[in-house]
């Protein structure tokens, strides 16, 4: 037992991605403040309401700022939130340049924009591990594609189908959610800015144009206003995370009945043991799809109703999505991992090509 | 009280929506069993599978087939579903001609598919009323925009926005749902087409003309292979709605808190009483807007765990479809119309431009 | 399709449970209503705020009073309940009594009180219908117990068990859920009483005597204060519901895995057809378990989510409830049903006492 | 951003909940598993399955039997659990008494036991704060309750109560929740004890012995059954944690209303900053009451899925609860400490005695 299964000492190995949470880090999370706050500063520069010197002070020591977690963390309890006390810190020591810095700015800008830098990131470990995983069922097809299969509807025996046919079952979702991604991306690395209110006002009439800049610099779309409460974006990457691990969760679905003693449709290198029945192979990498599947089906549920933001901002909503979205994105990767190390232990799946089913199928 | 609130006798005025609710009528329902199999008739006599004459016939019987419905409810609860009884009873209808009818299909080609087109109904009626809600908004915008309104983040006031800046936080997620819809329509306008085990054989080798041919006629997609275990646009289509509703969750829920006393940022026309204190005016239509956004959101939820579809066919998870997607289905019509109730009763919203908000705004 | 299958002409056969969706009837919804007046206004009488024959009058009309459903609904869309038009078509019903009519009370009084006596009516129907299940569990075990069956435990074969130990393991639950059924009851089957704002202040401090005096007289529990904003019974409730269906939907779950050809641990007579393969009996009623035990975990989830009610009164969360509870009772009671079915229709469970599996057993 | 907020560098000082995590850090889980096997030792020992010396040699053993986490991690990777890896380092250190370790048990027999334990302390700190809540709001209602508030109902001004009034709605559903705390505990502070497929055969047929002797030495209850795949008791204890959740959130909602410029029914010590609005004070803790009543409701949607167990045992459901439990309880841990914290920098509460509210009040 952990409070997090992710990052558990226990249970980490199992649950867990290394290459997203890392994304999430709280270190990366203030190392991403710094780059929007710099990118911001740049911005402001650019238009002129940041003087050289100061800009570059304040870009200078961006580039290594590093404050108190410790304290940043009293400021969350205070203010709701890490980034007030963060900003009071890094005015603090910018010295003489603290009125240029945070300039206009309002906590969700800096936040915001800093979770979807974090989700660029994670976007890319998906996209290579989807495309993994599409050769990987390529590959199995190939070698395997031709066998016989006693094809099954509703938990019976219905008609043989081919190896090749199951495993086009499984391949045409995650392909068509890998598409899908490419096209998701540019709804979430989306740069927020909009300050106090979200209206773009204030920065003497430039705040277009430091939005532009800093989009540009920092590899984000600019949506053209801030999305303080318009959330849609996130929803919609919710649910395709969602979709994501539900169509994995097939696959190890149909791992775990074709695994059954009785059935014996694979067979799996490795696998997992019991402390009472050391005869056992568990097909355990198959359930802990179906496991994920059913957890960010959940927690789907849940960011769904973290989409009502109430006024110019909902401190409601906004933390119930920090509690939800991380361990989806985790949770999904895991997934995908866990998925390649499936298929690369399936050492036979299906009968001899030609095999007649008798009787019932 | 009533099992289901959408088409009481007591309720029903407030939750429900007529236009939707008829697309997923029962009767309406064989009658799309029928425009299906008719399809699927002409379809198999174009590539010499069916006779002309015996096509004619049972395309003339299914223009106006009705089977007793009671039958084929006794035959849902044997077989699960109600196709396999409705198709009985349409080949002992069809005479000399059985065997031609329900060619070679299942059952799940023929729900599916005719779910597919009760979609395409309801999807025209959701853009209109999509369009019509951004023109109210418009309208509201030009008339009361210039007004004055304290800007609130976090249950608190900040800084003074405008009315028409609010007004753009409603719409500017409105607009974006609306043009996804364009989008999404057609991965759930799907023509479902597979077979027994989902596979496009059969037909002597036809299964793919087949398929562009019933697609075509019917006015859906050809996916090009069967979608039986495959959910994915039917997932998509399910956040949409519950994004549509969160959009709309947004609007009633500032309008309740504007509506407030010792608020008074709203006026509405209209609006509930209480059998208790006649004076009182409740912005109900508010209120239900948030509550269908909870609503669908948990749906959602469910909606993903059915997602997981087992082997060629999960008689678990398709059912769970069934239970969940028409409801969220009326839900989101009757936000639409609720919202569009609850702009057209706006009497005056914000304060005469030019206020100037005391103290802690 | 329907929009609710618990109540379709094609869907409710399988799906729905008469007897728990009559509790919610609109027309007994009305007649409860008017119990729950009558109880009210003889109350009233009692502690001398209403004549003895204007209450005899109100009584006697409240015996069939029987208004017309659309006016009411017609309330409804206005107010955002039925009851302030209900009310209001009493009053002008009862004449020179209409002052003495629904005295002092307020619509949730009216609305949750009638909720109450459906549970209470629904519970009987639960309890009954459990006794049922656990004598049938024992019937089979008593019948059948004593053979052999695989243990399996993660999806594997692991050490024999015998068909007693297995059933036993679907008893148990269910006989906990039937004895905390009679805790429960008192926390639902509950008077609400409180007026406008919840406090029984009003009636001239009779509050408390009038209330004893209706829950007595509609058998019902007087928690001594309203609970207008405290659905913590209603919330324990949903709970049980979900329980009871999740211990069933593991009989379900068991059963469909059972049935698998290449296990055969199990023999069902009837069960489901198939429109394409009129070899296959699908294990219908079993799938159906899980299915419903899926909707009403789905549907806790936002049951969960109506608990918080603002202030005094909350329309939003109230008329969650709505949406929710029903459905849920149907598919409670519909699980039950189907359970008795799918127990009633075992043939033979298990194999023959003393077989000895071979190897990976 | 964090993958979990609970522990988090800069989110954990808002989410966490310190005591209650530490209930579920990773070497506590170990030394409970090391106190698990301990009791079974010595239970073995009093029926005469383990001889004096070699059960005196494994107490002592287990003491402080520390594995490489990282070892028992690769484990859990390859099992699916951590306790097969765990058993066979305690085996290997056990020596010569290797045989007599871990015996006849199952894994699941020691993390679930090793979990009851968990709740056990957890339940400890959440009556204790539940009962200072309590205390809290009774001295809220002594100070301030006579003072004047307007009752709200449905967003709307209603008629006039007291804070005590008030109070005494937030206090009512905490006070049974309070009591329901103890009836359940014994549901949950649960020896689980079965073995391989949880028969409790096996150990000579002293296996209910055993378990009776285990439950005395580990202050848990002896059911006397496993309960493998029997989950009610976890289920309705995920419901208590949700509605626990639900009663705070409550409190938080209407804090939040009240402190709404405009209504100022409560004024409150500390409370948020902005980085952008200094003047603003943030009602924060209220808010965060919302978001964790609002995540452990969805939450509980999740968990009532994993209520279905397959067979013997279900390696699918059971991680899934793995998942979801610990941060729920986290949750509602932190909950319990932010009502307090909430509650005590109550300066004012409503208007003084005697106030009369103008017009639509």
């Amino acid at each position: 037992m952990a409070v997090a299964v992710f990052e558990d000492a226990l249970l980490g190995s199992l649950f867990g991605d290394e290459a997203v949470a890392r994304a999430f880090a709280s270190e990366r999370t203030v190392r991403r403040y710094n780059e929007v706050e710099a990118a911001l500063t740049r911005a402001a520069q650019s238009v002129g309401l940041v003087p050289d010197a100061a800009a570059d002070a304040l870009v200078a020591l961006l580039g290594d700022f590093a404050p108190d977690l410790s304290d940043v963390a009293e400021g969350t309890l205070r203010d709701g939130m890490p980034l007030p006390r963060y900003a009071a810190l890094l005015k603090a020591a910018a010295g003489e340049h603290a009125r240029h810095a945070h300039l206009g700015s309002t906590s969700q800008d800096i936040i915001d924009t800093a979770l979807a830098l974090a989700l660029a990131e994670v976007n890319a470990i998906y996209a290579e591990r989807l495309d993994g995983l599409c050769l990987a069922l390529d590959r199995l097809s190939a070698e395997h594609g031709r066998r016989a299969l006693m094809g099954r509807t509703r938990m019976q025996a219905a008609l043989p189908i081919t190896v090749a046919d199951r495993i086009r079952g499984w391949a045409a979702p995650l392909r068509r959610e890998r598409e899908r991604l490419d096209r998701l991306r540019p709804r979430v690395e989306l740069l927020q800015f909009g300050g106090p209110v979200g209206t773009r006002r204030g920065w003497d009439g430039h705040g277009d144009e430091i939005a532009a800049h800093m989009a540009q610099a920092l590899g984000l779309t600019d949506p053209g206003e801030a999305w303080h409460t318009a959330r849609d974006g996130l929803g919609a990457y919710a649910a395709w995370l969602t979709q994501v691990s539900a169509a994995l969760g097939k696959v190890g679905q149909d791992v775990c009945l074709m695994a059954q003693q009785g059935i014996g449709e694979v067979r799996l290198a490795g696998g997992g043991g019991s402390s009472a029945m050391a005869h056992k192979r568990n097909p355990i990498d198959g359930e802990l799809l179906i496991t994920l599947a059913r957890y960010n089906a959940a927690q789907l549920g849940g960011f769904a109703q973290s989409l009502v933001h109430e006024q110019e901002r909902s401190g409601v909503s906004w933390a119930l999505e920090w509690m939800i979205l991380p361990p989806m994105c985790v949770a999904t990767g895991c997934g995908l991992l866990t998925a390649q190390r499936l298929l690369d232990a399936v050492e036979v799946i299906g009968a001899p090509e030609g095999t007649v089913f008798e009787g019932d199928g």
